[in-house]
């Protein structure tokens, strides 16, 4: 059994806790940590991808390149990640990453859109990029059917394939079957990436490690978006406790936690009402801050929003629904 | 299959993580939104046990009897339930706080000293209590073992028995294992108390629950010592998703969570350094506070403390040990 191989993505979906304005310098710091402690892939850069600096998705502190150049220069032997998600980032985003020092890149479509990825994987590949694909709100296909997709990337090229519960809507025997379908569907190694709104991200990691996934996502503290992550050095001391080999110096793991991003985080992750209520209704975690923003503004329950929201299944990239919906609610809530 | 009975423990155990600090009015709301939202136990009183508050394990900031008697007050169909551990607890206090309220007593014992527990179960029992029995430090047992002391619990006359995870250093395979192996030793119910040191106090209670476990325990926002416990609220949405019936009403109980108990809380329960290395050492949680304090008061890092006590294998009752282990660390580490 091929060991398990940890990608910390705190300077990616961990950007979006800190609305993108991680300085280079505490990239590179925080880069510099975990490859001491062993971590093989560190992903960085905007929380929603490269090429989303935007008025939309919020403007980082840096540029991309300027976020991927700072991680590579800090690390030894960790290999550098980017996520590409097609219809926000480009392949001429891609190449100016590349040429930065990134190479892997993770390509991520909705789980029932496949075929987006086909363009930027293959493009990927024959550069020699190390190709990773994300099946995003995985929740929201059964496992079969979540294996036909996969299996559509695994054509492309994608060589790890991941399960990644963007709403944090799976508990461990869903994560465990989904993972289970798509390893007998592919060649591919198979990831997974959690979210903690429903405080079972660790061991939706942990469940899915042992139905098969190569491949467990974490960041530090949990950083990112919504309830969070799984905490990339809890996940390790899991994983050891369950009996696995993580691959990684905990103690070091736990000095960069505590030590370097502990202090740089502007809050702690916790699973309040409105990320209890996004896993709950299964709505895309980077919905956090925009729906609480929203609730003020229109000044309504942020409760009634999200429900409305779980109700018309919106995925992402269908955030102006969330100021739709919250304009509406007032209008038929705040004036009665 | 019976239902789930979820317990809530913000009011005991949770107040170890405001030094037995709660008001009586602070108590009383809380039982009040617990009840209103369907929990059937509610446990309050000292963090430690009845008849803890001393020098030793911290003054409550108001008498077991009087913590009882305003939860009770509160609530409309709830049973309040008490911590009972023998050495700390006595008869004496038993009768004061069954007198003001309690109707379900929880006698708690380490994992190999079931025996210690006779003298109370048979007690409280005989005056019509409903009572449960705690083995503390479970993971310190393999299955087998602990079923043995199960056993004797259940010839005491307890009828719920429980697998409790105080250092929070079980997975959920551990977690399932050991119900598993009680089930087949007992006639009495069995129930599962979580810590959230390895981030799967959540997942362990559902695997318990789904190996046979009845009766959960959770805090309002992991409210708890050390990592804290599984939310219940987290716990109940968990539940649902996972196709089970939580019994209560998860939206009331989220109210209670965010307008009632968050707003009181000192600081979130978040997984730091202390936290996580409590569950990796596998030592009891309540050393939480006595071990950050001791590193501050003799300039020792914590993770030494926390190394050398896992070394030692202290349990609960030995906090003294903390002191001494800092100490001697002092003299060596601290001046050379």
């Amino acid at each position: 059994m091929k060991p398990v191989t940890i990608v910390d993505t705190s300077l990616r979906d961990g950007m979006s806790s800190v609305s993108h304005q991680f300085t280079t310098e505490q990239v590179a710091a925080v880069a510099r940590g975990l490859d001491a402690a062993g971590i093989q892939v560190i992903e960085v850069a905007h929380g929603i991808g490269i090429g989303a600096s935007s008025v939309q998705y919020g403007f980082a502190a840096a540029t991309d390149e300027e976020y991927v150049s700072a991680a590579a220069s800090a690390v030894r032997d960790a290999r550098i990640a980017v996520l590409y998600v097609p219809g926000i980032s480009t392949l001429g985003v891609l190449d100016a990453v590349h040429q930065a020092g990134a190479t892997t890149v993770r390509v991520a479509v909705h789980c029932t859109e496949a075929d987006c990825a086909e363009q930027p994987i293959r493009y990927a590949r024959e550069r020699g990029m190390h190709v990773m694909s994300f099946l995003m709100m995985s929740h929201k296909l059964e496992p079969a059917a979540l294996a036909q997709q996969a299996a559509k990337l695994d054509s492309y090229g994608a060589q790890v394939i991941y399960v990644v519960d963007s709403a944090g809507a799976l508990v461990p025997s869903g994560a465990a079957a989904r993972v289970s379908a798509l390893r007998g569907a592919v060649e591919a190694d198979i990831g997974f990436h959690a979210h903690n709104n429903l405080g079972v991200g660790v061991a939706n990691a942990l469940a899915s490690m042992e139905h098969g996934a190569r491949y467990l996502d974490g960041s530090l503290r949990g950083l990112g978006a919504s309830a969070g992550n799984a905490p990339t050095e809890v996940l390790a001391a899991a994983l050891e406790r369950a009996g696995h080999d993580p691959g990684v110096d905990i103690f070091a793991l736990i000095d960069v936690a505590e030590r370097v991003m502990a202090p740089m985080m502007t809050e702690p992750q916790v699973i309040d009402e409105t990320a209890l209520l996004l896993g709950y209704a299964g709505l895309y975690s980077t919905f956090f801050h925009p729906a609480k923003r929203a609730a003020t503004t229109y000044n309504v329950p942020v409760r009634d929003i999200l429900v409305e929201l779980g109700r018309r299944g919106v995925i992402g990239g269908q955030e102006d629904m969330i100021v739709s919906v919250a304009a509406e609610l007032a209008g038929t809530i705040g004036r009665p």
